[in-house]
């Protein structure tokens, strides 16, 4: 692409950095921004700006957070027994948002992934482990994605945890609510029937 | 959706001010920005607020320019006789991309949109009459988007120009190089072949 302008040119490279967004992509946003008025295209750079300065990561949980420990963390009513390991933030949001939960977090950070050169090191795994140490766990709730990496992870976690009397568990995998069985995948439904509930518990929440 | 800062609802929220980003895009975004180097994101609202502060419109032709007057209207082997009148600067760059054309272009800014609240006043009509008025234009080549908007547009101007002696014309409306003439919509085929041309020109090019 042959730009009329290098400062049209840089803002387009750097926009097209973002994943999923190509050079067209990028070009189309760059100049809607130019037809906005200059207030919109400060405040976002700002904000930016802003947000990769001053964000902090709670001591405790590693959720992203504005103060030392975040909101979750802080909170005396939620339990700090009960530990759901999730794998990053957005997680923490699906969770919450079902207000079925009111333990604390631990956000790794990612999944254990030799293929993109991600190990253990790279995570949060080290602090947690820590934090059981410390005895004040009782549960840790293991709610990563159903995937190769992250069984991988929740099994390494699992491993180094031995030795230490914290109840694991994990999410329970299944038909999602409101979808037709025919459609389930097999290991999905094969799952889903050994695993199965007493059908008293299946009329809660 | 609930966050866990301030500063990244921010983010997220000047992010999904962006057309076609919503708030999922707009968090898996900024979430990516937060797990890159520091410098990635700074250069990326620099970038942005450089753009906006610093670009300017060709006073001749209104493309964005990082100088007064564009790289095309500056160059003296190009032919400020024919004026090629577009909607924006993308089309400038996809013209351009063909390699065919060594005239002028006039960007309008947009097209006249009642619906959108867009009309003559708001496009750089007024400037193109003035630069016909002065007399050294021979043609006007119409490149506008084939819609009611483009048309409205086309029209507009081309009541303007009644009463000079400048040559006007559209850029042909037919089928696309490469296309199945069966999917052809009826207006495009219609055209074509009301605007058919003499067999020995269409094997230039």
């Amino acid at each position: 692409m042959d730009f009329s302008s290098k400062l049209l040119e840089q803002a387009v490279d750097e926009m097209s950095q973002l994943p999923g967004i190509g050079k067209r992509t990028a070009l189309r946003l760059v100049l809607h921004l130019l037809k906005q008025p200059e207030e919109q295209t400060l405040r976002l750079s700002d904000a930016l700006t802003k947000l990769r300065k001053d964000i902090k990561l709670c001591r405790n949980c590693f959720n992203i957070s504005d103060t030392e420990l975040c909101e979750i963390c802080a909170n005396p009513s939620r339990s700090a027994e009960i530990v759901c390991v999730v794998e990053d933030i957005r997680d923490v949001m699906a969770i919450e948002n079902t207000g079925q939960y009111r333990g604390h977090y631990h956000v790794l950070g990612g999944k254990i992934s030799p293929m993109d050169g991600i190990g253990p090191s790279q995570l949060t795994i080290k602090p947690l482990i820590e934090k059981v140490a410390e005895g004040k766990i009782e549960e840790i709730i293991f709610a990563l994605s159903s995937t190769l990496e992250g069984d991988t992870t929740n099994f390494y976690i699992f491993k180094q945890l031995e030795g230490t009397n914290v109840k694991t568990s994990t999410i329970a995998r299944g038909i999602s609510v409101g979808d037709e069985l025919e459609y389930a995948d097999e290991v999905t439904l094969g799952r889903s029937i050994t695993n199965r509930i007493p059908f008293e518990n299946s009329m809660k929440g």
